[in-house]
Formats: C-alpha cells, structure tokens, sequence
C-alpha cells in the first residue's frame, strides 16, 4: 500500500490517493468519519477557529461497498478559507514554519497562502488514509493507539495541565510543543531486516517525519538509554507458557530492526506551533530586506490534541509498510 | 547510489557493494584508510580487544584508479574470529541483542555466531561506503562532523569523562549508552519535500537507524522541542547581505522536509551494549526453558568512541541521497 | 516524477496524481486539452460512439498558473456512463479481456462495469499526464512522437489503409490488432546503466506495458534482429563534425542500457480489441459453467487511431524518467 | 529479493549480492554447478575459447549449509584474461557494442578491456542468481523453461539447423541474431496489477532487458498480435472441472498486467554479438578521427546456445519480484 497526499490549504480541495489496498474490504465509515472527527479543528477553545465538514469525497477504488484493489482516491473540498488573511506571507517566511524552505524548493512558485501544501490541513486526508489502514490491520490483530506523553515539558500530563499549558501559551500570544507516545501491539516476532530500507525502525521513522511539525522520534526508551547502563536496559527474557516474552520493553519491540513480539512503542516530539501572533524577525524575499512580521489567520496554540490521531494514522499506514501490506 | 552490506562477523567475509557511484572518482585511500582506522578495534581499552587489519580489498568499479560507475565492491576477510566463544548463544538469545529476533526472522537459521549479520563489525563497510560518500561530498561542497554529545547521562562530556565513565561500566561487568551529535554543512536552501519518501528527515532517520544500537534520534532542538514555546523555538530570519539565514538553528536546518540552507544538525542516541559480562535472564529456545545466560566474548562497554565515524558514515550515505546522486 | 491513475470506467470520476514535477512550469492547457482529443473516443466511425468531454480539473499542485512541486491532481468526470450493457459481465469474463484476471486478483470484488480500473478510459488520465512530461521535455529539447506503423499486418500503412482495415473488421463484429512505432529525439549520449532498474530499454517497457492492450515491445530493429547478421546489424561509427555518430540506427539508441545520443527508437503491438460483438465462449463464475457471451456495449473496432498520443504519454513520462526527473 | 550484479570481465571478479533470500533453504549445489555450466565458455566450436572454472565462491548469507535471510554474495574469480587483446579498444568503440555509450556515460571512465562490467561474462552472476531463484520457486511450484525459438531468420530451428547456422556466420567472420522463448508455469491466476510498477509483464521485461543483447520482448503472441483479429486472439474460457482455463494461449498467461493462471508465455530477440572479426568503421574517441576497427579477442558467433540459461536466470528473478519473494 501507497499513499500520495495532494492539495494545498487554500486550493479547491485535498485529498490522497491510496494504492495497493487489499481487495474485498468492506470500509466502516462511520469509524472514518469518527477518526477524522478526532483531528477537526473548531473542537474547543484549545484549537483554531477553522471549521470545515472535512468530508471525504471517494472517487475510485470502492464498488458496491467493498474495496476492489485498485488505487482508492478520497477527495475532501477546502471550504472556509480566507486567503486574505495570509496576504503579507508572499514574500515574508515565517520563522520556524516551512515557508522558506518551500519557497527555496519551489524557485518562488509555491501557493504560500495557509502554509499551500505544507499546512496542517494536509493531516485530514492522512487521517483518512490512517482509518482505512486501521481496518486493515484489525483484520490482522494489530491495534495502533496513542498518546499525548508531553506538554511544555510537563511528562505524562493531565487533561487539566494539557488544557492549562496551552490557554497560558494562547493568552501569552505563544504556543507550545509536546511528545506524544505511540504503541503498536500485534505483530509477530521475527518482522523486518536490519537494512536501511527494511528496518522497523527506519520505516516508522519515514512516515512519522512526514506529519508536520514532528522532530524527534525515540523506539522504547529512545533518548533514555543515553542515560542507561546495559544492565539495566536490557529487556530479561523469560517464557510466559510457549511463548517468548521480555520482563520489560525497553527497546520497544524492534532488535536489529526486528521486531520481538512485544508492543512497538515509540514517541515523537512537535515542534511549538510556529505560527504566533507575535511580532518576529522575518525577511523579504524580494526586497532583501530585513522586516518585521505579525503573522494573522486562525492557528492552533498547540497541535498536540489534534495530532494524536495523525501519529496514529501515520503509524498504521508505517504497520502496513513493516506487514508487506 | 546504494549500498548493500553484506557478511557475517565469523563468516569467511563482510563487504558492501555501492552501486551508482559517480564515474571518474580518484578516491584517496588513505583517507579511507584512516576513516576505517577511527572505527577499527583494539586502539584502547576502552574498546574490545578483537584485532582485524580491515584492509578492504576492491573487486570492481575502479579501473585506471578512477571509479568507472560500474557497482563497486569492497571486501573485508574476516581474520580473527574465536567462534568458540559463541557456542552458547545458539540456542540461548542475549537480553537486548538482535539475537531473538533474528531467530526469529530466520526460522532459526540465522548465523549467531558473534551476532552474525547484525554484529557491530558490520559497520565497518558502512564506514568503508561513508569514506567514499565523504569524498563525492567534499566535492560539492558538503562537510559531515559527528561527535559525543552523551555518555552514561552526562551532556557534552569531555574525553576525560568519557573515558571515567566507560571505564567504570567495564569495571562494573556492565556498559553504558549516550549520544552522538552530527552536523552536515553546504546544503542548498530548498532541497527536499515535505512528503513520506523525500523528507530530508525520513531520509537521515532511515539511514541511521540502520546503524545498529541506534535508538533515538532528533533533529536541531529534537526532544528539547516538547519543552519549548513557539517563541523560543522558531528561528528569527536576517539578511546576511543577499543571503538569508537564521539567527538560532533550533530546526536543525531542515523545516516541512526540506532544507533551509543552514546546518543540518542532529542528534542519536545509542543503547548501552546488550553484551555484558553479567549473568542475565535467558531462555532456551530449543527446550522452551528459562536459564541463566554468561556472554563471554570481547565487546566493548561503550560503543560511542568507534561510533562516531559510523554516524559520520550514515549520514554522508544520507546525504547523497537527499541530493539524489 | 510519480504518476498514479485512479479511477473506473462508470465510477463517479477519473484522474492522474503527479509526484515530483518540477516547479516553476507554465502550463500550456491548449495543448493539454489537443492531447486529450486525439486520445478522444467519438471522433470518427472508427471508434467508439461514447463520447465525454474529458476536460480535466485540477484540484492541486497549480497557483497562480505555475507548478509549485507539490502533487498536481487532475480529475476527469464520468459523465456518459451506460452502465446496464455491461450486466451480463458481473459473472461471465471476456475472452482476451483483464476481466477474469482481474476478477481473481480482487477475489471477485473488481468493478467489471465497462472494464473498470483496466478500461482504455484509463487512458485519459494517461495521456493528461503525458502531456505535462512533454512539456518539461520539450525545455529540454526532448520531442516524443509516434505513428501506427502496422495495422492487421499491413505494414507501415496509409491513412486509406488504416481505414479500410479497420472498417472491415467491424463490418465482420470483428476487431484488429497493429503496431505504433515511437522516436524520441534529444537525448545526450551516456545516459542508463546496465542493471534491471536504471536500464533505459527497461524503463520504457515498464511505462509501455501499463498501456492496455501492449503486448510486445521491440528497440530499434527489434524482432528483426533475430533475422540479422552482426555485420548488418552493427551501426558503424563515424564523426559528424565533432559528434560521434553512427550511420544506421538498428539499435534503436540504446546499447547496453545507455543512450548512445541516436534518436530512442521502439515499436509495441497491440492487441485486437477483445470486446467484440460475436458470440464468444466463456464462463460463469459464479455457477461455474460454460456458457456463450454477447458483448454488448461500445467498443472500439481497433484502439491504434486513438492509441498513438497514448504510446506518446507513456514513452514522455517514461522519457522523465530515464532523464531523472 | 534483489540482486546487484558487480565486476568487470578483466578485474579481479565478478560477483553478485541477493538481498532478501527467504532464510531456511537448503540449497542443490549440484544444481547450481550444473546451471552454471550451461552457461560455461568452450564446451564447443559454437563458443568462445575462453576457459574458465566459474565456480562461484560464497562469502556470505549461508550458515551451517542453509540460508540465513541475510544477503547472499557469491563472488567468481576471473581467471583466464588476455587483455592485451583489447588494447585497441581503449579509444575506439565497437560497432554495435556498449562500449561508446559506457564511455560517455563515465566520461571515458569505463574499463573498457573485454566490455568491461557490460561483458557477457557478467551474465554469470546473473546465473548464479537464477540458479538460486529456481530454487526457491520449485518449492512453490513455478517451473522455469526456455529454448532457442530462431536462429539467423529460422523459427523454430532444429539442434542441427541451430550448429549450421552458427558454423556459417563464423565461417563468414560474422555473427548472427535470434531470438529464446521462454515458459513459466504454476502461477497463481490473480497476480499483479495494471499500473506501471506491478505489471507482471513489466516486471518479465525490466529483467529481461537487463540481460545484454536483448532488444526486443513479446508476450504470448507478441508481435504476431498486430496481424490478428480478435476473434482469432481471444482465448475461450471453459471449465476443466472446477478450474477455469483458456483454450488457446495467446495473451501468454497475462490479461490486464495481471496472471491468468494460464502459463506465462514471451520470447525475446537477441541481437548478433556485435564483435566481429571483419574490419568495421568507427571512430577514434580521443583524435576525434574516423578509423577502421579490427576487433580481436575471443568472441561468440551467436550467443544464444550459451543464453537459453541467462534467459531462465533473468526470469526466474522476475518470478520471485511477482510473487512478492
């Protein structure tokens, strides 16, 4: 299975075109529609004012209800946009976003309204995408569930703290960044290779570096072990009835790029929502010159609510990758 | 360019063959050679004591001294095995190592011998490719420097510290993890997409975690992200005369997948060695029993100090790819 | 650059995502839409009588009237759909067709209505995606163009021919098969490599079998070289000025994989039709009999007059391919 | 699985990786041994004198005489080499050859001495891997066969006709063309897909073409189709017990890129070896002059006696591709 996420955030619509999908799958669309619901912006207060249906449109690949094997393309229409608001970001980046870089890429030609291609709006046919792999899975035992694991620095918080970090950072005219921590649990043992491109690891690596504004991703105890003695980060074996088990997981389920059969945990870290409504440092890209930039239109304080079904998504589109799927 | 590595630790030899090396390469062999002497055994005792010359031998691909463009295949002969010391570890896996799960991979086929295929000595053609990556770099202007950022907990540690605490791990039959902090120079702005197969990101992460022990890795400010509001974390844009940069590089270069023109900086962290002296909980896989495992062997306590040229290694393979040579 | 078609023949919508295609571009959509009407069905009575303005919409990877890198999606609405004709197929494949193939590759769950995924109006898409590739060819200096070089084995037959033939297998509810020879101009001499995946006769046969109805393919004297002498076959060398040239083109520019700077030249067969209007054997599915089968619906006598521009979008894209792009 | 061919015919050896061999076979040496004879130089007046044992030697991805999964590089010394026959070769190119193609594509970097890495000589790796490749399909009932279908104009030529032939064209200080057909039975019907990536008959031909000296490929009745009705192509479906099957054969076990069920049927045209010992014309690469060549060296009048096997190699590897090994 393939996934091409296409569309700009201010164009006539997005979408994402899947290949490869199993043939004779019959799509719960409620569960779609639920998991889509889970990253909708205009939730609460914690999240933009933005509000679209973010209803997907299938044009292809499903007939009398079933998946039929070929590429599945869901289309969903861009409907409250305001352009206008992002008027002054032509030809002024802004900082920590991929506006520069975009632009860089692009030789200028990139649609900078929103973020184009790069904005988190993007997400929404990924979540989709993520729905239609879940299932897939399910049909194999493998559950994918996550998590927000950080916020502000604060480790394993609350819904209260969540909910307080960032309305402080929304009243200070400033966002926040976060981890959250992902477990998948089904696999057998013995899955994957320890190449570059078979690696467990590398391909959840891939897919979850293709959600927006993540940075940093650790396998078990990830960043911890630079802290750990072996003694103490080596997973015990023991034999629970015939099967091989680890006491704990702190490696997270993948050995030499191969999973063990215990759980896949991993956790990712985003970036704070680059876009504040702060002035900044920014430049003109036509002029040259140095200018200050006050960044409008309707932008989270923090992601980390909205992105906890996109890792998600991410991570079973990745499971069907490890799966040969 | 591509490479597969190939070889067992106790096999007759390891190798890698590059295929889509530029013709007309004159690649400097003592460069190579002094690369393969940063990650070779038995310099201190702060490493194992195994001695191999790792003097790669080319089979193909160079002709005239010059790279033809044709695969090029070096070998290593492996000289100094002492598989005896191994014999234990076919039926009875090491916490921590890739053994289970090869074991599984395999059917119970796998060469355990000295962790086979998924021994560290296999990074030693890596080191071999990285050495011929550096140098296709060096001619476009692109520079990768790795060093330790972490051992056993302590950030940034001096050569003193990190021999202390290595020393001690060894003292205490046990080892120690840490980090590695990478820094590639001279990409151009706009190289890249925001997408799951050309992230700039995706593609570094695929690459190292191929690097055995690797189990972390961040981007410019990585974790330290989840603690930071947008105002901190987003790097102020100036003019450098025409060239636009950033004051702080918290993105680490790289923002929706793509360069922005500064360092690409990074950082991974390394698992304490699984191989320790210590008595650790096993099970037999052949009569399904929980046992008491002794690895003997020679391992290194600390993998960090031979590590530092193989992550130098993975990311200038990296590199050529997000140039697409 | 990547192209997916998505889509069936009496599904809501067709359509093409473009990966990859390089920024900047000013499209022109006159030529667009004349590519799309020499693939048109309904231009003259040799073709089918289905007719659909196939005017593609684009949802993304367009502002401002430039490309801007991001995926480029492009939708055709279905709009003359019959699909009752094709009831009688829901159990009963079509000789020569891909109905029963691709009934066993769904496990019966494939949109059999009008051929579905495997239907010539997959084509449409196809050659939209050409014409984009011929248009970044074009700057370039790339020119693809291509011609029916034999109809039911006439070959290299006139426009009267062409006519006749065809006009006579309809007269018998029959259709006819033939061959499209191709040129593309412009390429540097040096481009490829030996190996399964950047060969470039391997390349464009790869593009060239998705084309329904390819069934063989030949480079430069093709099949005639099994007739050969290597005295007769061998083009000799001679200089042109300063440029290497060889006097005849049997090769087809390509040796060992590589262009030698000859124009590229191939020839692929199509097939007859397989929708013809005699009764034919074949089998019910479902009950597991043989039955006869009426093939009713519109169908072209012979795909070659509307086939030419497809061979073309396949060998451009193809042609980006083997340049990198 | 995937194979890297390296080595060129005058360096120190020629050899092949296989990456993702199913861990647990066992492999026939003896089988092996004996494909790689087919192939083998000298066993008759038919064949270039040049001698070699060809025994491949296995480096790595064996364990205890069974595959382990990890990647298999056998490697074969080249032993017989005269190069100072070649010295002439150093600036002119053969007619025919890949050698002026090679050179500009590594800037006149190519070891040019017997081909170098596009010498016929490296088809022995590729045998070796095929060799390997059959194995593994035995095991799941896919059996691959092949056989010189022309010589030098003459279908289906008998063992005599082929020696005549070839004996003829020696005589003549000349070379001749044919062409191999090949059959692979016991695939699944069901497999594949229509899209340029996963078409079966795609797969067949970038394998194919990838042997040196194939120009042309045709599935079933290939070219033969563009002289057929459809009445005459179709193939009829009947029932044989509870199995569906066709009647004739030829579409050649594909409809659609995806199997029938039916045995896969193609054949492909060789060109004549284009070294031939008659003065021909060509060019002096370096004095930019045009020369008459005499080519010398050890050369197959026709290599098709010693390709039938090379032609088995190349699809049994894209056997193993279509069923996902």
């Amino acid at each position: 299975m393939r996934y091409t996420i296409f569309g700009e955030s201010h164009g006539p619509a997005i979408g994402v075109v899947l290949s490869g999908v199993p043939a004779g799958l019959t799509l719960d669309w409620d569960f779609i529609a639920k998991e889509m619901a889970r990253r909708a912006p205009g939730q609460s207060n914690l999240t933009t004012t933005r509000k679209e249906p973010d209803k997907p449109e299938v044009l292809s690949g499903i007939f009398e209800g079933r998946t039929t094997g070929a590429p599945l393309c869901a289309v969903i229409e861009n409907t409250d946009t305001r352009s206008k608001d992002y008027g002054n970001l032509a030809d002024c980046p802004r900082p920590g976003h991929a506006d520069y870089a975009a632009y860089m890429a692009s030789g200028g030609c990139n649609d900078y309204r929103g973020g184009g291609h790069f904005s988190g709006r993007l997400t929404a046919p990924l979540v989709f995408a993520g729905a239609v792999a879940k299932q897939i899975l399910a049909g194999r035992g493998i559950q994918v569930s996550a998590r927000i694991s950080m916020v502000g620095g604060i480790k394993d918080p609350t819904k209260e703290q969540i909910e307080e970090t960032i309305m402080a950072a929304k009243m200070d005219q400033d966002s926040v960044g976060g981890a959250i921590a992902c477990t998948v649990t089904g696999f057998a043992p013995g899955i994957g290779a320890p190449d570059f491109d078979c690696n467990v690891e590398g391909i959840f690596s891939r897919y979850l570096f293709a959600v927006p504004a993540v940075k940093a991703i650790g396998f078990g105890a990830g960043f911890g072990f630079a802290s750990m003695r072996g003694s103490e980060a080596n997973d015990p074996f023991y034999m629970d009835g015939d099967t091989v088990r680890t006491r704990t997981n702190h490696t997270g389920g993948i050995n030499g790029g191969i999973t063990n059969g215990m759980p896949v945990t991993f956790e990712v870290a985003f970036r704070p929502t680059s876009s504040i409504s702060r002035e900044q440092d920014s430049v003109n890209l036509r002029t040259r010159e140095n200018v200050k930039l006050i960044v409008r239109g309707r932008h989270d304080p923090c992601v980390l609510t909205r992105a906890v079904v996109v890792v998600e998504a991410a991570a079973a589109l990745a499971s069907c990758e490890v799966l040969g799927i």
